[in-house]
């Protein structure tokens, strides 16, 4: 597929001659987000500023059958920005105002473009939260946390990117402008197109107006860090945490390993740890009445008392709370910086985590890989990062991917499935059919023809088709 | 559309000749619901026990392109289980298993066939809770909750249906079972199947397993009745006391009429009531922990101070709660059993509701009909009964349908929607294009096609196609 001058001077008629770009440089700059060491330039990255200027965009491309890959921050972790198809990368940088936040309502209205954490401490100075907090928040986009249904530490009190998405503006692929949706928290008037939306790695449109629900601020928590001597066991303790009644805002899961990585990356943190300590669980609970909270975390003392740990540290201040979560957040990069790397995203009904990890380890005994897990257990999402090491170049292709398919073969008969918040995107595609059906994924196909008829979309992403 | 002898044979050898009925009592018997008088029967009711048997019913009904409409516990308000187009009236009575209640991993499978109620008390023996109540839900079943998207009461701080469903086995059309989804609290695993099955009021598939999400129980509560002198003013106080940092558990909206006439219509109920109220509102704060919620309270009341209230009534056993509880869940009957009678659900963003409440009654006014308000106002969902009255029989055909126009023309204008929990089902599709536009009406089309392509599956419900 080429694009040729034709469709180059249309676009830079859309967009302005400052907003569209065929250097080699920018192009490879945007042909890559964090998914291992993969580069797919689109042939031409535009910048559209408007809604209606993407809306022409599609029309043309639409017309003429280009591949137009909606593109975020470049942060995501499964390739779904990716331009496998090349065609028109489509930058949604200029979508960077939060346009209203609506006290009255507790809601927002905001662009894609805006990065996670400036829109939380948007909201957070009108005494307003919004939980979502993907590790990347500080640089991940809004956009993109919608297109990947992203989810993070708070998600296992407070929900995902899905639970806070009220109703979106979306550009269709043949240029019409929709709203999914409506501004209420409740909406049984017809199928629900948002949640379609969500978590469809733009495949089905393109994200340009996003409405959230907010809630009111929550002001006090308490954070700490617990040593176990057996991995297992802390996988354990989570399931039997929920079970004592209590919601942790955040529950935490780190291998020795991740952390052991990590302090070595992250300038400042340090913890000490015993050589014989496996794991560690990060746990926070949060709420407005500091007494409740000391007798909730008193509870969660008690139930690890049942386990074999080390002495738990409790952060007593904001800067020893702050470390311990840039040292979680810093994990991924962390552990990634090491070595030549693949990372999944599986996620089980939290009780069976002891279970998955297990058989994620002997998976790496049998076909040779090392592992390093860690991730957001109160929700049973485990992130296992394969780490190549010294491994051969050709063990890493042949074996790994053996490998990968036993550990997500384990995750679907466990109820669980592919990925909790990374996306399906590029690289996990292949493995769909380990967790749908045929017919479950013609319907999948079914859809994507709804909106796409011509397949311009995304292509090649999360279906192949 | 007839229904020939070598169907029903058929039918007989998949369910039994217990199991299939044709008599004219039975199928007027499954031929409404609670949506005003309606009664549509179908041409032969069907009663299977198994997915196995539903999917042999479906792959003969597409087969021979019989019409066949899910029958839930027929406590619908929109039409969602009339048979419009005759055919297979698939009664899921004989689907009422808790199947396991999975304390480890708080959750619950369940067929579609339970009652709510039992559902909720089955799960609360073991210190589980799920939280939706809709004001039927002693005799309404989890499947209808689910076709429909159901709220209630507690919505407002816990969600509706859609936020506790995680997973969904279906029936499709052409008699394929599929799951929707996997047992997991995040997922980015595809297209969200689940939420689209959610809601979409048995035109997509049969559902005969539930995975439900469940909350560790709440131990207390505190209620309070507060009368007002301005209806309008209680609407505003319910924006005020969000804004104040509170999420009350329940906040239910009342005009004086709706309470009068429910005070005659249940018995042993009484509340004093001084003839200038003009409205109430019901509020709940629930928690672990008594003194905080003492303290909520209290911030409430001061909110409240700023409105021109009479006394509040603090509820000051559980024997009180329950009355205030059973009057407010016996409004809607209540309303009903006194005349003639049309309900809106309308939803709106919780700020708006004056200005909804004020464009109801001018609506009224200008078109010469009475309406009585109720409904969640934490959620912004309000019920409008539409009182026949003395109002003539032409007058009711030909001014009530544009009143009720003009009402859903401003819920749209205010962000808001046609319903907030009811569904669209047969009475409100041909208001559907004031909330979508046409694209946004073919997409759904689209994807009713993707999944019913000889449209056999409830015919005549949301769309016009």
């Amino acid at each position: 597929m080429q694009i040729i001058s034709e469709y180059l001077n249309k676009l830079e008629q859309i967009v302005g001659s400052k907003n569209i770009f065929t250097d080699e440089e920018t192009r490879r700059n945007y042909g890559h987000d964090e998914t291992e060491d993969y580069n797919f330039p689109p042939q031409v990255v535009v910048k559209p500023a408007t809604v209606e200027e993407v809306s022409s965009i599609m029309k043309l491309a639409n017309k003429h059958q280009i591949p137009v890959t909606p593109i975020g921050a470049r942060t995501g972790l499964s390739g779904g920005a990716l331009s496998i198809h090349r065609g028109i990368g489509l930058s949604m940088e200029r979508f960077n105002k939060i346009l209203t936040i609506d006290e009255q309502n507790l809601q927002v209205l905001v662009e894609p473009g805006v990065i996670t954490q400036v829109l939380r401490e948007a909201v957070a100075e009108k005494g307003l939260f919004y939980p979502v907090d993907p590790s990347s928040m500080g640089s991940c986009w809004i956009g993109g946390n919608i297109a990947e249904n992203s989810g993070g530490a708070r998600a296992v009190k407070y929900g995902v990117t899905k639970d806070y998405v009220l109703n979106l503006e979306v550009v269709l692929p043949n240029g019409e402008i929709i709203w999914t949706g409506a501004n209420t928290l409740k909406n049984s008037t017809g199928y629900n197109l948002t949640q379609l939306m969500v978590g469809s790695e733009g495949t089905l449109g393109v994200i340009t107006k996003i409405v959230l629900k907010l809630i009111p601020k929550v002001s006090h928590n308490v954070l700490m860090l617990v040593p176990f001597y057996k991995s297992e066991q802390a996988c354990e303790a989570v399931s039997a945490i929920f079970r004592a009644g209590i919601v942790p805002s955040a529950l935490e899961f780190m291998e020795r390993d991740a952390i052991d990585w990590t302090m070595k990356y992250v300038d400042g943190v340090s913890v000490p740890i015993k050589e014989t300590i496996e794991a560690h669980l990060l746990i926070e609970v949060d709420g407005n009445y500091p007494e409740v909270l000391f007798q909730e975390a008193e509870k969660v003392a008690e139930v690890l008392e049942k386990f074999e740990i080390d002495e738990v540290l409790f952060a007593d201040s904001e800067e020893q709370k702050n470390a311990l979560w840039k040292l979680r957040r810093a994990v991924g990069e962390a552990v990634k910086s090491n070595s030549v790397y693949k990372e999944e995203d599986t996620v089980v009904p939290r009780y069976e985590l002891p279970t998955l990890l297990k058989g994620v380890k002997e998976a790496g005994k049998k076909y040779g890989f090392h592992t390093i897990c860690y991730g957001h257990a109160g929700d049973g999402n485990l992130h296992i990062n394969i780490v190549k090491g010294n491994m051969t170049d050709e063990n890493w292709k042949t074996e790994v991917p053996k490998g990968i398919v036993e550990i997500f073969e384990l995750t679907v008969k466990l109820k669980g499935t592919l990925s909790g918040e990374h996306g399906i995107g590029y690289v996990q595609k292949d493995y769909m059919s380990i967790a749908f059906t045929q017919m479950e994924l013609d319907l999948m196909k079914g859809i994507k023809k709804v909106f796409d008829p011509n397949h311009i979309m995304n292509p090649g992403k999360i279906l192949n088709m």
